[in-house]
This record gives structure tokens, sequence and C-alpha cells, in this order.
């Protein structure tokens, strides 16, 4: 049987998750890999705190050197947070020519054309733990779509505003209720801006868009809007017209340009996509030869983690020695689209009175943009409701009219803008 | 770049999907991975016949040795239907050397055992095509889940029994109409057999529980029940009970057995697999440290299936002269459960009259049967139907408290059993 050295930098809840699987299912994966994974030395920030069972204290170190200046150590598996320290000991194994996991999503997303370039287009560098916890979703994007050209992914790559939208639409809870018991029950951290705000799964795309596009999306090129702003009444009205509100990471390919954005948007109720719930994560791939494609999973945690990183270490192990081709494309720019067409979703608040709605319908005409359903809700109001939903259009357009539509007097407020995706 | 020479075996549905996908898409793979797929050779059996646009005739033959004698083809992918003469082709190409990819689900399964043999444990042997179309289910449990142990795999693996269903489920169809429809459209072979009554999920079962048990599990171990035996009724009560109606292929893994069934059952309306609609394939997987895991998409059709073969090809071209290690047991023997626990769904008609009831539950507390629900529908006419579900029971157990009941004369018939999965 072959033996694996490996070195762990970080054992956090991810790290601690691959100990406890590399504990529990060691056996087994001898059994079926006919390789053995040795734990030699463990980074980690504190001594003195308590690690999972099986492991002697001995290989445990506070000195990133004995990890990275081992000699004996094949793999370095990197599972701490953060671009920084990360990214110098992502390199430095590189360059040393050893294979290099990592589950950290903002390194590499980060700093995709330095790890890329430095390992050659990919060689020896695995990643899948990065993204999505145990789904395979980069796995599959690089070694099973190749045949395909991919129209567009769309994901649903946050656990906590999926778990915040799912109370929302099931419970009828408002945005804040949402979130404090998304806290409580420990789906949200106590700050949970990067999760609530898309900073998080724009980090994710970033990944997913630069495999998708053969090119770099940096996160500063995502367009992000948050999910904040959603009011319990637009999820109820969205259900009225058939629509389900998710949080969607989107990658679109165009010929000159990669649409990436990441936002809330209401999608059709019998879309796959609509039935995943509470903390669950999916991706759906629309490739042009494989059609429509989902996978379905734990986007996070600490076991369906360990999965994804103990499946690159085995993979690694494979590729020492071989002269696995590289096959990320490291020289091309990125155009980020900074317009796209797109159905829409407007809720405003007008006065009860004739020729409001035919003055707002000018203001949309105007601008190109055609209605396909209208709802107006309440009556004998002074102020009530209404709720338009668009054709596809573009997004530049619609924020013009929408502009010239909130100066308008002949309306109270605009109170909500939403991009419906089919 | 790379040039790879490849010899297709069969251009059928999916010969065709793969030199239509290739014209269309191979300037993007050259692109992305660095790789000409270029096809030297085609075997045919009708060299007259219509073929894709972009092949000269001079590559089509009706000789298999001019395919498989070439010795300036690198890969030899087979993607013929049945067992003969495929099993000697892809055995020959393997004994010279060459990877092999193919899309029969037949010779893979029914050969397993020769083919794993033959090429020293799976190695440069590619299948994902065989199972689920566009479905990467047999590359993600052989290089994504290694290390899990897999508890369960339910599959929705044969489209037109889920048309069928869906059909059932959602217009109240009864069996022969739906399946009437199902033909019509293209979704159903004129002879229905091998997918209405199970053959053809188990050949596909019997690869992916021979993957998830790491040992070869025969078509012919496999349990099997059809849908035709389906009522409309059973699906509307099963719905009042919050259950949908599927066909499942299941792979269940115990220390000294494998549960490796194909019937249809119910499943709680909630579970993913519930959603999995019209001829749309689905796999489940149960691991031990991913959790919950389902891939959803296209299990047949020319491109989706061209996905999986020409995604193969690629993985394939990687590995001509590494020495990629082969992973597949072909030692242990299988040993397939006789029986397993299971809740069920039994209806029955009865006589609307005293002690009827009690005489049923009698029987069914003699085999340590414990009822979870019942429901009688109907009222004043002599004879009702009575649906019971029970807690998990032994399958045996019920077989044989169900032929007392029936035979019991207080009891008129007993109409269907259905299993219940969770």
């Amino acid at each position: 049987m072959k033996t694996v050295n490996i070195g762990i930098l970080g054992c956090g809840t991810v790290g601690s998750g691959v100990l406890k699987t590399l504990a529990a299912n060691g056996g087994w994966i001898e059994k079926r890999e006919n390789l053995k994974i040795h734990v030699k030395r463990i980074l980690v920030n504190d001594l003195a705190k308590e690690r999972p069972e099986g492991y002697p204290k001995s290989i445990f170190t506070d000195d990133p050197e004995e990890v990275l200046g081992d000699s004996g150590i094949d793999i370095i598996v990197e599972m701490l947070s953060g671009e920084n320290p990360a990214a110098d000991y992502i390199l430095r194994a590189i360059a040393s020519g050893k294979p290099v996991v990592t589950s950290n999503k903002s390194v590499v997303a980060a700093r995709w054309n330095d790890i890329m370039t430095a390992s050659r287009g990919g060689r020896h560098v695995f990643f899948d733990a990065s993204v999505c916890g145990g789904i395979p979703i980069i796995s599959i994007l690089s070694n099973s779509m190749q045949a395909n050209r991919i129209n567009r992914v769309l994901g649903i790559i946050n656990g906590t505003t999926n778990y915040i939208l799912t109370r929302m639409s099931k419970d009828g809870a408002q945005f804040g209720d949402a979130l404090a018991q998304a806290k409580r029950l420990g789906f949200a951290e106590a700050d949970a801006t990067a999760d609530v705000e898309g900073f998080d799964a724009a980090s994710k795309l970033s990944i997913i868009a630069s495999l998708v596009a053969g090119r770099h999306v940096p996160v500063g090129s995502i367009y992000r809007e948050g999910i904040s702003k959603i009011d319990e009444v637009d999820i109820s009205i969205g259900k009225e017209l058939g629509f389900t509100l998710k949080m969607l990471a989107i990658a679109a390919i165009r010929d000159d340009a990669v649409e990436a954005r990441v936002h809330p948007a209401f999608i059709p109720s019998k879309h796959p996509l609509a039935s995943v719930s509470d903390s669950f994560n999916a991706v759906f791939i629309d490739g042009n030869a494989v059609g429509e494609l989902m996978l379905y999973g734990r986007g996070a945690g600490d076991l369906p983690t360990a999965s994804s990183v103990i499946s690159d270490i085995i993979t690694a192990a494979k590729t020492i020695g071989a002269d696995t081709p590289g096959v990320i494309n490291t020289t091309e720019e990125t155009v980020a689209a900074g317009d796209w067409e797109s159905e829409y979703y407007i809720r405003m608040t007008v006065p009860d009175r004739p020729g409001v709605l035919s003055k707002i319908a000018g203001v949309f005409s105007e601008h190109r943009i055609s209605i396909s359903s209208l709802i107006q809700k309440g009556f004998d109001t002074p102020h009530v409701p209404l709720v338009f939903v668009t054709h596809p259009c573009s997004k530049n357009a619609m924020l013009d009219a929408l502009a010239k539509i909130a100066d308008s007097p002949e309306v109270v407020s605009v109170d909500n803008l939403i991009h419906v995706v089919r």
C-alpha cells in the first residue's frame, strides 16, 4: 500500500472535520483506494486547545516552518481562513513542488492568478472544498463538463441567506426576525454582514465563474446586492405570481463578457432550485450538451467540507510524480458585463387615482420596458401598493426608468426592485 | 497541442450525439483542454445511412477490424447496445493496452468482473455514460466520495417510469393511459417492458451498487418490482398521507450484505427526490461525511449522454501512458440481502363490519408488524378499501402476514403492497 504524508495548516472547523473523518473512515479509504493517508504535522494557533482523538500531541505545532519545511511531507493541506498568511504558504508549497489542497475560498478567489500561474494552470492544486462544502462543484465543472459550452450557472451557495429566506417564505417572518432566529440556531454569525450582503457568495462565485469563463473573474467585478432589503410582503406577492425568492449567484457567459452577479431573485416555483430549502446549497448548470444539471447538498459544515478535502487529498496523491496537465487559462482578461437583460419585479406605492398608471407605463415605455403582469393591492385607501413584472429588459434602462418614476409627483415611493430569473 | 485519435464503435443515438457535440464544441474543447479529439474510424451497421455533418464518408466502416485493429487509434469508444459483441470488443481493446470509454450499461453490468479483472481494477476503463446519461454519477462516486462510507444511494434512474408516474400523480391518469401517452411522446418504446418492469433500472443499479459496495452486485441479485401494479388510487391516497410515489433504485450497504432493489416506493413529499418530475433522473447519496448529496439532470438523450462520453474521452486521454491505479475490487463475493426492514403501505378491500380490523391487526401483530396509520375510505357500502402504513418491519414477515390475511375469510382482497422509503 502507498502511504502519503500530509501536512495540515489550520485545525478549526474544517481541519477538525478532516481529522475526525480520517480517524473514522481511514481504514475504509485504505481498503478502497489502496492508500494510507498519514497526518505528519498539524499547524495550530493554540497548542493547549483540545483536538480530535487519535492524533498524538507531538504532531501539533504552532510553527509553520515545521510543516512547510518538512521534506517528509508529500502534500500540504491548507484549511486556514482569509487571504494571509494562507497565500504565502500555498505559493511556497507549490514552489517546492508539492501538491496543495485548500478549503479556503478567500485565498483562492483573491489570489487566483498568482496561484494558477505558479502552478502552471492549476497543476497539482485542488480546491473543491473552497466552494460549497461537500458539493463537488469544482470537480464537476473541471472534470465532467468539458464537452459543454456552459451557458449559465445558477447557485444557491450561501446557507445563511437560504435559511433566512426559507423562514420568511414558510413562516411569513420578517427579515429581522428570521435573521435573529438564524443567529440563535447557529446558522448565522453574530456579524452576519458577509452572508447577508452577499460577500461570501461573491467569493465563491468568483471561483465558479473563473472556471466557467476560462479566465479570472475577480470578486471586485461581481455585481452584488444583499437580502436585507427584502420585505416579507415581496415574498408573499411573489408567491401569488408563481415565484419563490432565493439568493442567487449567477455566472453567465457571453461571447465578449462575463455576467457575474449575486442578488436576491424570484425564480419560478417549479424550478428545481425553488425547492432547495433551509441551509442547503445547490448549483444548477446549463450546458449546451448536458442540458440542465443540478447538484444539491450541504454547502458547509465540518464533515461535508472534510469529504471534499479528503477527496482532493486522494486525487492529489495520485498525481504525485505524474505530468498532469494544467488547464486553467490565466492570460485572458475578464470583461465584466456592466449591463444585462433581466425580467424585473417592481413594487411601488402610488395614490389611488386615475392617470397614475398611465404616467408610470409611459415612463417604462420610453425606456423600452414592457410589462408582463401588474397587481394592485388594496382599494379605497389613499395610497396603494402597485406591483409590476416586466418582460426582459436592460438593467440600466430599468434603473434609469425607476429614477425617473421615483422623482415623479404621481408616485409616493419605489419600494423594491427584484430580479426575476428563469 | 496534443491530439488523441479515437475509434468509435456504434453510431446510433449516443454515437451521433458524440459526433454532433464534437463538431459543435471541438474548438472550445481544444482551447480549454489543450487537446484535439480526432475521430479516426467509426463502426456502423449501415454504410448507406445519413450521418452527422462534418465527418468524411471514408472514416465510416462496417468492419470492426478496421477500428479495433488500427494501431493509429489511441482510445476505443464503444457505444453499441447489448452485451455482445460489445464485450469482445472492449476486452480486446483492453488487452491491446488502449483506454476504453463505454456508454453501454448492459455490457458493463453483465461483464463487470471480466472487464474489471482484465483492466486490473478499472484502469483506463471509463463508463460514466453507461448510467444516467449526462449525470456524472459514476465520476462522483469514484472520484468525489472516497472519504465516505456510503450508507445508501436512492435513485430515480429511469426516465420512462418517472414520466408515467408524474402523469399519474399530476393528471390523475391511470397507468395504461399514462403509458400510452409516454409512447406517443417518445418517452417510452413500443415494448416498454424493460423500463416499466425495472429491468433497465436494475442494470444501472448493478453498476452503481458495485461501485458503492466495492464488489460486483450482479443484476440477478437485485430485487425487482415494476410499476404496472400501481393504481391511480394508491397515488392519490399516498398524497393524503404526505407521500409521492417514485420508481426507486436503492443500494444500501450493510456490514455483511448489499441491499439492492428496484421497486415503486412512497417517499415523503418533502424529500428532494419527490420534486424530480417528468423524464428527469436524480441520484441521492447518503454518505457518512458528506451527508445528503443529490444530483439531478437528464438521464438519457443524445447530447446529455454525449457530454459524459466526451468527458470520459478527455479523462482517458490524460491517463494514456500514466500508471493510474485501479481501485475496483473484483475478488470479494457479493452477498445480496434476501430480507430488509422497510415501512409499507398496504391497501386491501374488506367488508364494512365489526371484527374485521381486529382480525387483521391480530395477524400483523403476530408477525411483529406495528401500524403507524390507518385510513378507511367510504362507508355504508358492503366493501370498503382499508389502507395501512406500517412502522419498519421485515419484508419477509410482511409477505407472510399478507399471505395469511389474503386467505382469511374476513378480507375480500389484498390490493397492493408498496414500500415506503424515507
